[in-house]
């Protein structure tokens, strides 16, 4: 089989799929939970091989633990497919609309994108939410999902495309090019008039690579260097918890603090209570020397600190003169991600929502909060920080193009 | 100079531009207008330098034509900025927003991308269209305009950049590398980080070019094979005025028709008459088998036309089967700009709109109308023709993107 097999299986798929009605893909996403729940013994299985080839080929433990599945992990898998069911299907939505003078009426309606290519890494949930965001929302699926979960996925995609058929589906509505190794993903990047958009997710270098040599239009997710401000005036004993619950909920996910900006005025108060919170979650501290005057345990910050996405139980702090050099500091390194001020004083919150060019700012809230499930989208594709198509976590919506209607009784143009 | 500078420049002036009122950003425009009326003869004498040159050089009439500016044109451009004034502002609509359970109050609303790029091809009107509409939606523009037009845009950068210092905003706020020559493209389509979106305007070649080498996001626009299928049902006393008004009305531009499929049933009462008409409007026609023996003057099609954008007065045609017929045609050769159907039979119809994967789908209307102009969208920035992003005529809204603000008091992630 060749890759151009995949491409030309996807696109016979699409016309079915994007014109299939909702309760059509709900049914196939129902066959999709229940399968993986009577099947998990062989999910679980498939995982078993993959796990044991992760031990011989030395991947590290953090990169295990992520591609592991127990029953609890599969039962979660059928449970995020079942959100997705529960979710509105966006297909079809008018979003804008007009009667022009000559009586010609416009509609502009939501319509898939047509074939939605992922390239991802070692995580087999990934599989499972993109196949059946795709689904939901009408679009054939190219999954790319690495090596290191080769025998999870290749049984995931079995399940998925015995569901998909038996709700009348065609099968090739997700497929995988995982069996061509690393070329797989090069030809998905060169896979320009197959594949209508490529959604890597993954490390920075693996989103980094795709971004620079997709040849597809790419939707650059993740990445976040995130930063939280503490103004002069913040209420210090809400800061703490906002600021632990940030860095340590889950120290490894983008939304993730990983800069402590500290207004000069509050970092005596503040940084020595803090840093004794940090200690005891664990978290390292990478300070400015403004900063290890307070807290003792810290290290000393370089300015590789402030551009490094730890996705670990470590922290940089620097303490700053103002609101003018905290923009400025996010100014230079935010990823764009997710920024947040701590603050009373409303115009500088303003001001905050206003200079920041994130995808999400905030006020007086943890960092954590950038995330489809809490934004009510359910299950995302991924976060976007870049500013075309769509900003932030990513739903069904986002998974989406429209397209003009236009119908007339023989208007030509004067 | 080096490039680096016009980029940093740019980088500079986003701040004041993105945050500027539309009153202030009214005024700029409104001083542009003023600027061109006031200065057409400067401007028309630096187009004459560019004539020259164009004329030593051996460019073609066509773009010679593009190029020319005279009073008249000037006006035009000056007419130009000022419909832009009248047009709403998009900056700081709110697209979305709730409130979450936790008592988290989220916004979405719109914002400028930052920096905008345009690359086009000696159509001086491309220079003050992009500045306009960049600066009415709050866009920092950085401009190469072709080695042709050279003159006549340096004297345009001048105006518009006296302009907006005249409103109190940074003459940076628009800027053009035409002084690097071809560098200043290749440097733009590297400047991943400084420019946030980049559009290509121009010939397929140049947009093709762009899509494919540059590492900043694109929009691709223009490139339309389009379509128009005369069903068993059309009104043929309608169907004649639309195919010519979709062909000979202004043949050089994208939504022009370029090949028309005719239902074979209709064929030997259609070809005949539309073959005069066609003749009448010096339209050389280029036909299938059958068409042949209803048109006398065309000349054999061969697979080549069907893939073919004439631009010009050349048409294809091609008698087809049936409306399952039309469809894969459409499929095969459609660069998903715009495609019509003359049908009288509803079913068909919808079925025409829903299974065509164009920018634009209509019925018994003329191509001619996928147009930001006649769509009330003032003028537009291109049509796109890919799904990501904008599809179809972008005007100032395509210009945004969107910003996540979310306001707490204390929240943190349970």
């Amino acid at each position: 089989m060749k890759i151009q097999e995949i491409l030309d299986g996807a696109a016979s798929a699409k016309l079915g799929l994007s014109g299939a009605s909702t309760s059509v893909k709900n049914k196939a996403l129902e066959n999709l939970a229940k399968a993986l729940e009577e099947n998990s013994g062989s999910v679980i299985a498939a995982n078993k091989l993959d796990l044991e080839n992760g031990v011989r080929n030395d991947i590290s433990k953090a990169l295990l633990d992520r591609l592991a599945l127990d029953e609890k992990r599969v039962q979660g898998l059928a449970d995020a497919v079942r959100e997705i069911i529960g979710l509105p299907d966006p297909v079809g939505d008018v979003v804008n609309g007009m009667t022009l003078a000559n009586g010609l009426m416009l509609t502009q309606v939501r319509v898939p994108f047509g074939v939605v290519g992922c390239i991802y890494e070692a995580r087999p949930n990934v599989s499972i939410d993109i196949a059946a965001l795709a689904i939901k929302s009408g679009n054939v699926a190219i999954l790319r999902g690495g090596s290191a979960a080769l025998q999870t996925n290749k049984e995931l995609v079995r399940l998925i495309q015995q569901s998909l058929e038996k709700a009348g589906l065609d099968p090739n509505s997700v497929q995988s090019v995982d069996d061509f190794g690393r070329d797989g993903a090069v030809e998905m990047m060169q896979a320009r008039g197959f594949i209508d958009v490529l959604i890597p997710r993954g490390s920075a270098e693996l989103i980094k690579t795709v971004v620079l040599e997709s040849k597809v239009p790419v939707i650059e997710t993740g990445d976040g260097i995130v930063h939280i401000f503490v103004d002069e005036s913040a209420e210090l004993e809400k800061a703490i918890p906002i600021i632990l619950n940030s860095k340590v909920q889950r120290p490894s996910v983008c939304n993730a603090l990983e800069t402590l900006l500290v207004h000069k005025e509050v970092a005596a108060e503040l940084l020595p209570k803090l840093g004794e919170e940090l200690t005891k979650n664990g978290v390292k501290v990478h300070g400015c020397d403004k900063t290890l005057e307070f807290i003792s345990d810290a290290v000393p910050a370089t300015d590789e600190d402030w551009a490094t996405e730890y996705l670990a139980l470590e922290l940089a702090i620097r303490v700053v003169d103002d609101l003018d050099a905290a923009l400025l500091h996010i100014g230079q390194y935010s990823t764009h991600h997710t920024e947040s001020i701590l603050t009373t004083n409303i115009p500088n919150a303003e001001r905050f929502l206003a200079e920041v060019d994130s995808a999400a700012v905030m006020v007086n809230a943890s960092t954590r909060f950038t995330d489809g499930g809490e934004f009510g989208f359910g299950a995302e594709v991924g976060i976007s920080t870049q500013k075309l198509h769509a900003r932030g976590p990513m739903g069904l919506r986002e998974l989406t193009s429209t397209k003009w209607l236009i119908r007339g009784s023989g208007q030509v143009r004067g």
